[in-house]
């Protein structure tokens, strides 16, 4: 197995001769005429760390819920999310950012991979504590030419509107992770697993990955956007769609609970669906009251959807998503992703005034129209587009859902018949959601576990 | 009761059609004359995000210290920084952004929301482990306007120089909680609490709180001072006040102890006095020198008053103040607005040049003054102020001091009264410090405890 | 003991009033021609948050590994941190930033203090566990005036290329560390501790330390490079080489493992030797192929120190390298010290274009050369410099290495003598890696081991 591992972990390292380092980054471009602190690096090196920060310290401890599976959590994260990170540099790079013969690599392409990564732990968190860390690598090596395949797809033909990458990123995520789960459905688990729960620590650890996610969402969501006003928008909208989300997600929980406790695993993840609900529309000038309301609903489907359809997919449609995704990504994603196509079909000049064009590229004139001679007077530098109607634009959203939910079921249930393959050590019933398989641990890492079972014992005996 | 928690927490949700965004979040607004590069997203948007990781993450860790009450201070600091901001937001918003009948939103605003949250966090801390999620909820709902009424009348009226907001945040606070918590006191806890005690974890985790206020306190003094040399200033004098703190609460720490070992509630929380007692005057010309004096002043001072004050006011004075604040806020709250005056008495041209009058605003020549307009050739777009002196401005300061306490004390009072309404939930003497009544906890929350007892109860027995 | 531990930490404020504020924090300089938002602080200050992270948070938590001595590792971290960081400040001020009778103070010089504070903590790996507070003070009492001279020396005589600090801290910090632990070497450790060793939480919080150093890294790297393209490749080299030597852990920690299982020290310690690395050649023109090489090489050296070159250190030459520094920051630094040679030996215009002079400053021609006439016109404002060849500069790194292992090991071994002094206080062999003798600690700081003694003890019995 150990050969395998290492085969999987080097397959980044072979095409690495064909990556250089983009103009920005290149000593030779430098000249007169080149001011250092336009370099490209200022605009974007503070967002990739923020987004850094969610990634391994976000994800990390969020993930690190179990009991007896906190290495698991944290540290296959951190494999998980380095190795998916490199791939994607040269998957994406392939698709994205290749001429002459190399691909370009500067900072902004590190946000991308991280973006690709991003899906990949999103993902994992459908089969958290059931499969190998080999299984992850394969699922991590399958997953992300899938999506770089979708991406350049999308945004190369169909030419959407999905600043926080809710249709990309989140629904992609969803359905390639429900899609690997189902394969790997273990009948075994449905009635609850011994190990299947957290500790006081674990619980605490989870909260403080969920408020790294929180505190630097905004920066997730605007990263990609246009400079300026659109990254202002986005920002506050992510900040109001979370504060929605979180205080719904406070009311509900304690509404859902029989009483009227607040539920961990509700604070963990359902407060961040807002997140996910403003994705699509965050740029655009929906107002901040829409805002709030997409936060509320994106955390009300949230919240029913674990109550509800988590249960009956484990149960009905042999679907066991371990953490919850499709509630925290699917649903959201899907309000997302229809206020996106609401806010499209509103978009106008009125309220945009001429940068409609800026934001929505696509419904810019098309080169020769005196239409765009007009607007390049307003707003100098304005490129051409495709001149797409607000409705044409609707369409395309609607094509790339759909395109984007079949190629990740797709992908999912072909991935998750290659990680069913006898090699990949795939951990028994028994010893899922334990340490113990993967990490040496020290002596301590069972022991309150074994003392409640003491406890118990000698409680009856006596 | 949670019908009462939704009701209250749809309260910032009731005005939200009449919050639009600001200028610069508005896409109408860009012509060919703006550079999206000089947005003011791009000045503000750093402070923000180190502020939120204060407020979420090094508060919430923080507060987490109690044994059993770990759900208590990260999640219910959770609940209360975004509910405190969005209300804060609206209030604020009515206050100082309301103009043609609609609050303008943008970043800046966000990062005054979070100071009205720092201020009932602060708070929070007189109250900890003794009150129930909707009690809290009601303390924010009452002390965020309180606190809105109080910042629009110093700004607007007595105009005074506080960049760190030591007067406004950090006194307001102070005196808002010891007013609620001496309309709560509970003779019951005078002899102390036997869940009223941290473990090994808990600490560690105030700790990792405490280093995350430290590492970002800087851009909280600094965040609303002036663009350039004033919030230069502003971060160095931080860091050089909290350096020496820090320092001398670990000497005084292990002076004060008789085995001469270091006290981790020390080092949680008197490390940090200096970042408060250099508030007001951090963006001023007073030296490093001046900075380090007074964190090590406001250190000595906080940790006096752990020691001797924190007992005489839970004994005689029946102000239970749980985390000291009004050691690490008041005392310290006290000895900046003194520093402050001395530091305007001593301010003068020969030491500020003509921007002494931009940091003085209200020192700058009145409208039609001849100075004025020596100075604006010297400064251009320097704006009329109101010709103080600088006796005056110390003045004003002195006026703002006691309105200030006046208005938080009275309002605390009043708020504490409101609390004790019967219907609010508060939980019984046995039951504070404790996550079991208002969370789901897991079933080793209690272990190590009850452990202790039985290893106890065995020894004795043997 | 106490009296002591004061004096040593008062020795900063002794010679504060020679310090003034730098020009950039000078209300006076600001003048008609000054726009605030050139203000050295915006360049500076978002890594000097990064690095403040890194030292606070990282250090921290990485350091607070062992099962009883969490609180050692994370407040000692904190108390070190802070003294290191102010007496740099003086002592570098002294050397670096002194004229006109004063130190001058901006964030610039807080960010080369960080760098004096990380050697500091990275020797204190040395003897973690062992060590008394007021000794790892005069530890750094010693050991920042001798980092300051070797700096000074290296930076006024030698003039090397050394972006990311591998020579003059990696390897200077690791030579000291060896020098003061050789000294204080502990017969009665050799067989290893009964205490030494960790706990299932503390190795959690020591992979987010972890997890804070590798998020933050880059800027660490990066902080003190040219700005634009220098800093941009920076950047994006140590990602590569953090991401190369993480993979490469995770699998050389499998390979040695003779279950195939993970171990955690690995996880938390040989993923960041990447890091170290590229740090001579960081902001050189060396390829992504070869960043990512690098990573691979340091992190296979680190491992193969960490099975094979410590146990052989501590038994045959004396030398107990606690945390291993010798493994992740000494056999890493020779590594890049070698490959920052190799790239100053291949560096040519070619390559680099004019801007060859900038990055290789002493390699530009000397003042009066026509050859600088002709550059400056392509780069305007290029300073003249020595005029060396690739060869020299090459020599002249070699020269600087030797020289900064030498004093290091020189210092390191005479501090290690002054700590030897009785009135010191080292613990004795019983009670390191003990949070008990220097902190009053929760009753259950050593529950987790006492029961599992007991559980021995009842297995036995029965």
């Amino acid at each position: 197995m150990l050969t395998r591992d290492v085969q999987v972990l080097s397959v980044p390292s072979t095409e690495l001769h064909k990556v250089a380092i983009s103009k920005h980054a290149d000593a030779r471009f430098q000249t007169n005429q080149t001011n250092p602190v336009h370099n490209t690096v200022y605009r974007d090196y503070p967002f990739f760390t923020d987004i850094q920060v969610m990634i391994f310290l976000g994800f990390g401890c969020l993930l690190a819920f179990f009991r007896l599976y906190g290495f698991g959590g944290m540290v296959l994260n951190f494999l998980m999310a380095t190795f998916a990170t490199q791939w994607a540099i040269l998957v994406q790079g392939y698709f994205q950012f290749y001429h002459d013969g190399k691909i370009h690599l500067g900072v902004i392409n590190l946000i991308n991979a991280e973006f690709a990564c991003a899906v990949v732990l999103i993902s994992f968190g459908a089969v958290l504590g059931k499969t190998s860390p080999l299984q992850l690598l394969v699922m991590a090596l399958l997953e992300v030419p899938v999506f770089a395949v979708t991406e350049w797809t999308v945004l190369t033909y169909l030419k959407i509107n999905d600043a926080g990458g809710s249709i990309l990123i989140h629904l992609f995520a969803c359905y390639f992770g429900l899609g690997v789960t189902s394969v790997l459905y273990r009948s075994g688990l449905n009635e609850g697993h011994v190990k299947e729960n957290t500790s006081y620590h674990s619980d605490i650890l989870s909260v403080m990955g969920t408020l790294f996610l929180w505190v630097f969402w905004p920066s997730f969501n605007s990263a990609l956007c246009l400079n300026g006003d659109d990254q202002h928008r986005a920002i506050l909208h992510t900040f109001i769609g979370l504060s929605a989300s979180t205080l719904t997600a406070f009311a509900l929980s304690a509404m859902f609970n029989k009483n009227g406790k607040l539920t961990m695993a509700d604070i963990q993840n359902v407060t961040l669906a807002g997140g996910v609900t403003v994705g699509a529309s965050v740029d655009m000038m929906i107002t901040p009251a829409a805002a709030y309301a997409l936060g509320m609903m994106g955390c009300i489907a949230c919240m029913l959807g674990y109550k509800y359809l988590s249960p009956f997919l484990a149960q009905r449609c042999r679907i066991q998503d371990q953490c919850g995704i499709h509630n925290l990504h699917g649903l959201t994603g899907l309000i997302s992703c229809a206020a996106g196509i609401c806010a499209i079909l509103m978009a106008s000049e009125d309220v945009y005034g001429p940068s409609l064009y800026e934001i929505f590229t696509h419904r810019a004139p098309v080169e020769g129209d005196p239409k765009l001679q007009e607007l390049q007077m307003l707003i100098p530098g304005l490129q051409a587009g495709l001149g797409r109607s607000a409705r044409e634009q609707a369409l395309f959203q609607v094509a790339a859902l759909f395109f984007t939910i079949g190629m990740s079921a797709l992908g999912g249930i072909l991935t998750g018949c290659v990680l069913r393959l006898p090699y990949l050590a795939s951990p028994s019933d028994d010893c899922c959601f334990d340490d113990e398989l993967f990490f040496e641990v020290p002596p301590d890492y069972d022991l309150p576990l074994k003392i409640c079972n003491k406890i118990t014992v000698d409680d009856s005996a006596a």
